[in-house]
């Protein structure tokens, strides 16, 4: 279907083009690695060009992440059916596939440093972190998390960054375990809140009611109760 | 003792006092919003002469940092004696102390930002991360850790930093049930680990044997077992 003819792209199709070339690139090797120069010749346009559409590195940079950000809030959406154990170890597998297509871009991103610590790029990666958030509020049917709650969601976010992070640095461990381990962390988590507070261990059981005898739940709950501890 | 006499002070002891000051500025509030003049000010000198020690607000900024993270690492240390779950709840009490102390620069240097995203802030952070990892590393007696340990080690300090920052936005959580909380997410998280791997499990086997009935760690397994999960 192509006719081998080149034509001169719209101005919209162009910056989303360049986006693209540029995200390639960001993610391949730390941002700071990566000039317009490269940019343009992998766009197979001119440096000029480039500052056509994007008056630096930074904001094109910037426009790169934005859609980084976007394809991974998109990753998160998971349909409300069937155990939540299954469908969380479901977004991380996609959370892990994302990771894996960003690694170095996503490593530079999130250790901070002067090409990446602008204040838009913290507030993209913000409005990730709070997509997750949500997603996994409204998979538990709560819409007024008490402080508890909130905190062991949030903290249990970054715990899956950290995660991410220390895989992508050497990969020494296979990733469907890490995928797996996340999910369990997190009932770990909720449930050490629960063991002292009342409000989570009723919201905790309530939870979990319904999942599986062979769902990751319950495997952990089997597997921790065989340690002697 | 004092004569009531105002002496000159040399270049040193005068540098050490600026970083002084700089840094209870810098921790009352975002660095951002700390000014040269203020800086000059607190510290009852001139502005020139504070430019005369550092050449600008960052280099003043890091040494401020450079000091924190000094008396941070420092409180990581602890003697290895007696339970390891007593000496993680004391640690996790001096890093909380800590916490408070520095509130808002806190929250600002690990939020990230223009102003504290420079190379040199992030390596200090860096290096007070090691310190803790070293730490728990010589408590756990453990000198070549597998990668499974080194994850749970440094995922688990990242879960410390992030609890610690949801703790700052509202306080509305009692900080001596997040230090306990923090004790048993770490044994949660090595527990989750040691479900799904021998070596794993034979260390936390091997930690935990000498932990006492009425340690930190042994109340979270009677609570856990008591959730019905």
């Amino acid at each position: 279907m192509t006719t081998g003819v080149r034509r001169r792209m719209g101005v919209e199709e162009r910056r989303q083009q360049l986006i693209g070339v540029a995200l390639e690139l960001f993610s391949r090797r730390s941002p700071d690695e990566v000039s317009i120069d490269e940019i343009a010749s992998a766009a197979g346009i001119s440096r000029p060009l480039v500052y056509h559409y994007f008056p630096g590195k930074l904001s094109l940079y910037e426009a790169a992440l934005k859609r980084a950000s976007d394809d991974l809030a998109a990753r998160f959406m998971e349909p409300h059916e069937g155990p939540l154990g299954a469908r969380l170890l479901r977004v991380m597998g996609r959370f892990f596939d994302f990771v894996d297509e960003h690694g170095p871009g996503f490593s530079a991103l999130m250790r901070g440093g002067p090409a990446v610590g602008s204040s838009t790029t913290n507030a993209l990666i913000d409005s990730v972190r709070q997509a997750a958030y949500v997603q996994i509020l409204s998979h538990l049917g709560v819409t007024d998390p008490p402080a508890r709650l909130e905190l062991v969601v949030r903290s249990w976010i970054s715990l899956a960054e950290s995660t991410a992070l220390i895989w992508l640095d050497g990969r020494r461990i296979p990733r469907a375990e890490l995928e797996a381990q996340l999910v369990h962390d997190f009932a770990a988590l909720a449930a050490v809140s629960a063991a002292y507070d009342e409000e989570m261990s009723a919201l905790l059981r309530r939870v979990l009611k319904d999942e599986p005898a062979d769902g990751p739940f319950t495997d952990l709950a089997g597997r921790l109760m065989a340690l002697a501890f």
